[in-house]
C-alpha cells in the first residue's frame, strides 16, 4: 500500500532534527530502474520555494532518478543561501546514489520564510540513504507530514504492474494545488512525454478541483517515476485512466484530512456551457466563506450558494437555477421549491448540487466547511 | 449627521414588523426638490435581488424621487411574487406622495430566498410616510441595520450645500459592493449625468476597494439623491471631492463594524505599475483565509502574504519583494529582514505594506481578519 509497492523502488523516512517534536521529517524515494522516467507539475503561484525553482530544473529533461523531502520548513523566501540549501541536498542525494545532482527533484514544506538547517538535511540523506529499502513506502509518507493527522498512501494494481503513491497536504490546497507534495511510483514501461500527458490529465480532475481554503502554495509538486521494472507497456489510456483513480483517490484523502474540517462538501455542477463553466461554478461556491459557514452550522444556506454562482462569468440565466442539498431540491427556476428543514447535515459528506441548464457539461469540485477549528489552527500555525 | 441633513429631504425609520424582534426595519427617503437628479450604482452580482431588478429600471432617467428601504428579508429568489411585492411597495409610495411609481428605488436587505410579508410592508409604507420629518434621518438609518451593531452616517459640510450619508452592512462587503445599502444625499445642484461620474469616481475609491471576506451581495444599491434646494452649484472637482470624503467615511464604518471582526486590515500596496495591478494584489491578500486568520492569531506571518501576492498577474519580481507589517519591514527582496518579533499586533489597526517595485501606482485595499465570531455568526445567521 505504498510507493515502494511497485518494483523497481526504495524509500525511506528519518527523524532529521528538522521537526522540533522529533518526529521524522525527511523521505527519500529512488528509483533503481531499469527505466528513469518521469513527470512533475509544480503550483502555479508565481512566489515559488527555493526547492521548486531547482526542480524546474531537474524535470526538463523527462529524467528523474530520486526525489527527496522534508517537512518542517518550506525554504520559501529565504534567498540565495536557501537556494544553495536545496543545492546542497540534491548533491548529497547524487553523491550516495552515484548519480547526477540534476535528477534529483527536491521537495520542501513547512513555514515560509524559515531557513532549514543544512547539516541537520545533510545528515538526514545520510540516515535515508543508509535506511533505504523495498519496504520503507510507509516510512517515507510519514516523513512529509505536516499538520496532516495521517499518512496519505494508495495503491493501483493492475495485471503485471502497479501504481504507488503517496501524499501530504492538509490546508492550503487551492486552484493549481496546493502545500501538497505527492509523489507516484509506477513500474510499468511509460515514455516521459506520455507519462506528462497522463498526469497533467490525472491532475486536472482531481488535485486540480480541491480547494480547501482558496488559497494557493508556493511550493506544490507532484511527481510520478515509472521504473520499467514490470517489463509491461499498457495502453496510455489504461495508464492515464490508473494514474487518474490514484490522484482521485490521494486528492479525496487530502480533504479528508484537511485543516479543522467538519464536513467534506462535493460541488456538482450539471448542464454547464463548457466544462471550465462548471469548474468556474464550483470553485465560486467553494470559496465562500459565508457558505462554508453555513454548512459547518449544519445551515442549508441555499441562498448563498446561489449569490455565489452570480458572480462567476458562467452561461446560465440567474432566473433559471436549480439547486439541491444532499438531494432535496430547495430552489427550482431560482425560486423556492422543496423545504430546507428535510436536509440532514449532520453527516460528515455533503453534496451540493446546481443545475445551470445551459449545456451538457460537468464538475465537480470539492471543499471542506468553514470551522473554529480552521481558525484555531491557522491562528496558531506559526507561533 | 444624516441623510436629512441638506436641504430638501425628508425621512422616517419605522418597525413594520418584518423583524421578528420588533425593531426598527423600513426606512423611507424622501427628495421635495426642487431637482429630482439622481445616480446609483447597483451590485455587480448577476444572481439579483428584486428590488435590484426593480430599481435599474426606475434609476434609469436619473430622475429618483424617493428610496424605500427596508431589512428583515432580501427578497432575492423569491420568485415573480417577490418581484410583485416590490413593485406594489413602490406603487404604495409613489400613491402616498404623489408621485409616479418609476421614481421609486427599493431596496431590500436580509435573508436570501425569504418572501417578505406584502401586507407588513405596505402598512410600514403608511406609517413611515405619516412620519416623514426633516430630522427623520437618524430614525431611517436604524430602520436599515440587519446585523449591523451600529447604524453608520456621514455628514459633508460645505460653504453653503452639504451631503448626508447612511449605510448599512457588516458582511459580505466585497468586490464589487456587497450586502451593503447607502443612500447619500446632497443639497447641492449636481445634473444627474454629472452626479453619476461623481458617485462611480467616489465608490471606485471607497466601497469598492472593502472586501471583508469575498463574498458579493445580491442586493447592494448605492443611491445618491440630489435636491437642488441649497441653490448653489459646487464644481465638479468640488462634488466629487466631497462626495468621495463621503463614500469613504462611511466604506470605513462598514470596516469597523464588520461581522465578528478583531482587527481592521488596510493592505496598502505601493509602486505598482498599474493601479489595477495595486488593486489586484491587495484583493489578493484581502481574501487570503490564511492571513486574516494569522492576523487574528496576532502572528505576522508574512510568508501568507507573499503567497498571496503570487498567486496575481500584476507586474513584479518574485524575487524582489518587501513587505511590512505594522511599518515594521519584515521581507526585503523577498528574504527575511527585520524581527518580526517587533510587531504589535494587538491594536485593531494593522497595515501591511507591499512594494512591489514595478512602477509608481498604489492602491490601498481594507479587509478585517477571520475570526471565531465571524464563523460563528455566518454559521448561526438563518437558524
Amino acid at each position: 500500500m505504498s510507493i515502494t509497492h511497485p518494483a523497481g523502488f526504495v524509500a525511506a523516512g528519518v527523524a532529521a532534527g528538522l521537526k522540533s517534536n522529533g518526529n521524522k521529517d525527511l523521505a527519500l524515494v529512488v528509483n533503481q530502474g531499469p527505466t528513469f522516467d518521469s513527470a512533475t507539475v509544480f503550483t502555479s503561484n508565481r512566489c515559488k520555494a527555493n526547492p521548486v525553482l531547482w526542480s524546474q530544473e531537474v524535470v526538463k529533461d523527462g529524467v528523474v532518478k530520486a526525489v527527496v523531502l522534508n517537512s518542517g520548513g518550506a525554504n520559501c523566501y529565504t534567498g540565495p543561501e536557501g537556494f544553495q540549501t536545496t543545492h546542497a541536498v540534491a548533491e548529497k542525494v547524487a553523491e550516495k546514489l552515484g548519480i547526477g545532482a540534476i535528477d534529483v527533484v527536491v521537495c520542501s514544506t513547512g513555514l515560509i520564510g524559515l531557513a532549514n538547517d543544512r547539516q541537520h538535511l545533510l545528515d538526514g540523506v545520510e540516515a535515508a540513504y543508509a535506511a533505504l529499502s523495498a519496504t520503507g513506502g510507509d516510512s517515507a509518507s510519514q516523513a512529509i507530514m505536516t499538520t496532516d493527522s495521517v499518512n496519505k498512501q494508495f495503491v493501483v494494481q493492475r495485471d503485471g504492474w502497479s501504481i504507488g503513491g503517496m501524499a501530504k497536504g492538509a490546508g492550503m490546497l487551492a486552484p493549481a494545488l496546493a502545500t501538497m507534495l505527492v509523489v507516484i511510483t509506477t513500474d510499468a514501461i511509460v515514455p516521459a512525454a506520455e507519462l506528462d500527458k497522463a498526469l497533467r490529465a490525472a491532475t486536472r480532475v482531481s488535485f486540480d478541483r480541491l480547494d480547501s481554503d482558496g488559497c494557493q502554495s508556493t511550493n506544490d509538486t507532484v511527481t510520478v517515476l515509472a521504473s520499467g521494472a514490470s517489463g509491461v507497456q499498457p495502453t496510455a489510456e489504461e495508464f492515464t485512466a490508473a494514474l487518474t483513480e490514484a490522484c482521485v483517490d490521494l486528492a479525496k484523502q487530502l480533504l479528508a484530512d484537511a485543516e479543522g474540517a467538519d464536513h467534506e462538501i462535493s460541488i456538482d455542477v450539471l448542464n454547464a456551457a463548457t466544462e471550465d463553466d462548471a469548474v468556474e461554478v464550483g470553485r465560486s461556491v467553494a470559496r465562500s466563506n459565508l457558505f462554508k459557514a453555513a454548512v459547518f452550522g449544519k445551515d442549508p444556506n441555499w441562498g448563498r450558494v446561489l449569490a455565489s454562482v452570480g458572480t462567476t462569468q458562467a452561461a446560465f440565466d440567474p432566473a433559471d437555477l436549480d439547486v439541491a442539498i444532499n438531494g432535496v431540491w430547495v430552489c427550482r427556476n431560482s425560486t423556492p421549491a422543496e423545504d430546507p428543514a428535510g436536509i440532514d447535515l449532520e453527516p460528515r459528506k455533503v453534496t451540493v448540487t446546481i443545475d445551470l441548464k445551459a449545456g451538457d457539461q460537468t464538475a465537480t469540485v470539492w471543499t471542506n466547511d468553514l470551522t473554529h477549528a480552521y481558525v484555531h489552527e491557522n491562528s496558531a500555525y506559526s507561533s
